[in-house]
């Protein structure tokens, strides 16, 4: 069973990507041990260019040599090939797994675009319009979380498991933006099942520690978000 | 085992809903019966908006009353949860899993959105830029048949799988959308591995012959999205 694994990771310099982040939790949920190489976006390494042609982006898993690509995808992979010291990460039950993907795929597709469009908004009434969908994206985790967690700590019951992961890489996005955006979106009065799940999830050994501070959000959306949003405003109105 | 399975797919009267046709495609391969229910989606069913709250949208699989939406999240729960006469749906080894849902998540977020993008251009230079990438895409799509296929007839080996289902529920669109558009996106000259699979597959008992006919993605183009897309096109003018 326990075939020497070597598992590079390459993530992002900037330290929040909330994807790169997601495989990190993946990996501390089981227990793995792995080099971390990040790379700067700018300029990125060969080893990127060759191990995700298609898509040039982090995060890669390379695992004995063999990229896989794509957060979800690694995550599974991680779960399904890799033997840790760990818990799982998906529910074991088929029908749960259906579950915890389709509001993953949730996550990634509807509530975390309407986070960032909040801040990508260029007139009060389109932010406000992405906050209320943010706010009822989250509305429907708070309900989500209740039916998953059947009473117990965690999406994924007693641990963290791959709901938690799929949400937990974003609460430090969560708190970013709506520092920036002069907002709570994580607000205990209108989502308190969730907002104390955020507690446990950031108090949590395994995964809770690799949430980054909020300074590092803010620094990324006005050194890089916010010059990419005014230079493609400039180029539509051109 | 082989518990009493009530399976009812809630499908699209247009009958060219790509996902809805890769559902049927799963329970053709997996040889399993099931009550197809088709929507109006212009006068969604009360049964369609309990089952698939958050989005409202088809497919849905409801298994012994269990709602499961999102097409490939659906094709994974038939493979993993239901007891059929046919063969796997996703590969054995893990590896090769990731690779297959890689590439089936480029079919749904890259290759078809530049497919229907050459329809949806409203300028000669944005339909040949999408033309171009969508041709791209597929030549992707070619390298990815020769890598996964190992020399056999399909994406999943002998017998037809999770990539060739992600990828053989848009033939009709590839063949109404060139046809429409007065190009051949799948071209046995540029993409002859591709050209020879979608043949086998269009050939094959299970998946093949649900392909829909060209004359139905015309129509569903002319009378759906076309209008759809002029209205919105009229309203950003505005």
């Amino acid at each position: 069973m326990a075939a020497v694994q070597e598992l590079k990771l390459l993530g992002a310099v900037s330290g929040v990507s909330p994807y790169v982040i997601r495989v990190q939790m993946a990996l501390a949920v089981k227990g793995l041990a792995h080099e971390y190489l990040p790379e700067d976006l700018a300029h990125k390494s060969q080893l990127l260019l060759d191990s995700n042609p298609v898509h040039k982006q982090v995060p890669v898993l390379i695992h004995n040599g063999k990229p896989v690509c794509d957060s979800p995808i690694i995550v599974q992979y991680i779960d399904e090939a890799l033997a840790g010291n760990g818990s799982s990460i998906l529910p074991a039950d088929p029908y749960d797994r259906a579950v915890a993907r389709f509001w993953a795929a949730f996550i990634d597709n509807n509530l975390f675009p309407s986070c960032i469009g909040i801040l990508e908004a260029r007139t009060e009434e389109k932010k406000a319009a992405k906050l209320e969908e943010a706010l009822a994206a989250l509305q429907l985790m708070e309900g989500a979380l209740v039916g998953c967690s059947k009473g117990k700590p965690f999406f994924g019951g007693d641990a963290v498991g791959y709901l938690d992961i799929a949400l937990g890489c974003y609460l430090c996005w969560f708190k970013g933006v709506g520092d920036m955006a002069g907002a709570t979106l994580l607000d205990a009065a209108r989502t308190p099942e969730l907002a104390a799940w955020a507690a446990r999830f950031g108090a949590a050994e395994t995964a809770g520690s690799l949430v980054p501070g909020v300074d590092k959000v803010e620094a990324y959306v006005n050194t890089v978000l916010y010059p990419k949003w005014n230079a493609a405003a400039a180029a539509a109105n051109n």
